[in-house]
């Protein structure tokens, strides 16, 4: 794989200075902390905040969901690894309009343990924090220990649902509702059909033979449930359909939401071969998909592959899904 | 290159589907042809009506920029293939609303020899047809050649002004004057890293050698003006930059859109990279970005490359561009 790089220890500044300034009229730079994206909307007076943060190299996650009815801040981390525990501050008092701070972010033990030094030292500045930890990732931990999972790419359903319900002037408390339902209502798999290079390395920290495909695989390469032949697209988007549903166990007549990332080098043409079919056995299942989703939404520098994640939607979730947002990734 | 695939013939149909269930909100299949996308809002009653086609793999181009605001009817080829003259001719058909048809489409001579042939029997179907050939790709033809460029992402910026046009109820003769002068402003440069694959021919129909890359080429790979070694991300910024400016010799001053496209399998976070040093040049030479749009707007299949266009704006398509639009690329 050949990139455009400079030196790559500077990929990550460099990446979000020309994010900042292609999209400035969504969003800045933290005057203070380099590593922290502000939404131009915030801080939003008297409405919660929303911050996220993780690793770089996930683009658009996470910076750009960073806008308008969406994440008011992000801490942005190295490739993979996640941000500081200044960042995920500097992230929380940038977001801070007086009515709390809601900090949803993915399972990872870097961002977990940084988010609550962040947490703890906001809370020490005066400003209300609550958090919630996403883990839509499957293949990551058995059913009975969904604490255990990742989160992936439900996370943007996440961010889309808590920013829609501040906006509409929610309290901190119905904004973790929101946002812990949103993730709570969401199950995700990854399939990689080919590694990526974290380009200080050189080389990938993963492989995937040529043939092969892994089910269930992280956003960094963290190992799946399976390695098996490279199948049809239709036998993968089966596999990964029943994967997500049979976890699930929706009731007969669920709406959901459908989202298909891909995780960077596969054709976007790809994606929608994968959705038509997926489409079609949610719809077997006598579920009904209300919102489709697919492009790339939550990459892993050049993986090759797909996410899929499903969103079992109510009443409350579907008029925030729906709501008005502004950002460059959505 | 491995591939979420299923038997290569079918790829462009299913891509199609995939398509048009995710995005039926905004799209919908012509009733009367399989490779004809229709945006849900058109005809637009006594509205000129704007038509696109080209070959597939380029997703989100050319079905992508269906939808409101935008191009209204989409030909659809197979894989790097233009579409037939029936196709276009549906297209037409299917935009019509009583105040005339724009075709706004790249210069490739099968496109070219399609369009005319579907123009005259629209024409004898009573529909009034007149078109925008696209040349923005600045290394395919010399600047006093400019009608053998061919037509590449700035085709973009061209639907957009034209759609946005067509929407305050323009003339005909006015969306096409638009269009043109949109193009007219377009200059585009594509820088390729690696090649990429036809499933159904199984092996790259070109190469770039580990090491080298390829400026100046082509959407289908078309060879470009030179090889040369890899280099840094901010030198071929500044090539790309110099190569488009030099040509488009605009004056100090001159407000410009930015659109910074990935091939396909290059990582975002990479164009964000090369974002930032061409803004920086733009800024060098004296002209302003007003608007930047930087992602996976025109692709080729899984080309590892970027392509860079450069719009210069003026107090017409300034608003055109900032309009209202609803379509899934954009």
């Amino acid at each position: 794989m050949q990139r455009f790089l400079n030196d790559p220890d500077d990929i990550v500044d460099e990446t979000v200075a020309g994010f900042v300034r292609a999209h400035s009229d969504l969003v800045r730079l933290d005057p203070e902390n380099a590593r922290v994206v502000v939404s131009q909307f915030a801080p939003k007076e008297g409405r919660v905040g929303i911050v996220t943060g993780g690793g770089s190299g996930h683009e658009p996650a996470f910076i750009g969901y960073t806008g308008k009815n969406m994440v008011d801040a992000v801490a942005v981390g190295e490739l993979f690894s996640s941000p500081t525990a200044k960042s995920f501050q500097d992230a929380i008092k940038a977001a801070d309009g007086g009515a709390g701070v809601a900090v949803l972010y993915g399972n990872y033990a870097g961002d977990n343990m940084n988010v609550k030094m962040a947490a703890k030292k906001a809370k020490k500045d005066g400003i209300e924090v609550a958090t919630v930890v996403a883990n839509d990732d499957v293949c990551s931990a058995p059913a009975d220990e969904r604490e255990k999972r990742r989160g992936v790419a439900g996370e943007i359903l996440m961010w889309k649902i808590g920013g829609a319900k501040a906006a509409t002037g929610a309290s901190l408390e119905e904004v973790i509702a929101a946002a812990q339902k949103a993730i709570d209502n969401c199950r995700s798999v990854g399939v990689g059909l080919g590694p990526c290079t974290l380009p200080a390395v050189g080389h990938p920290n993963f492989q995937i033979e040529p043939g092969k495909m892994e089910v269930g695989i992280g956003h960094h390469g963290e190992p799946g449930t399976r390695v098996e032949d490279l199948k049809t697209a239709n036998e993968v988007a089966d596999d990964m359909t029943e994967i997500v549903l049979d976890d699930h166990n929706l009731p007969e007549g669920t709406e959901v939401a459908v989202l298909i990332s891909g995780l960077g080098a596969t054709p976007i043409n790809e994606l929608y071969v994968l959705y038509d079919r997926v489409a079609a056995q949610i719809e077997a299942r006598g579920l009904k998909v209300y919102k489709a989703l697919v492009g790339n939404y939550f990459t892993s520098l050049e993986m090759v592959g797909a996410s899929l994640t499903i969103m079992a939607l109510d009443d409350e979730l579907k008029p925030l899904l729906d709501a008005e947002t502004a950002c460059p990734g959505f």
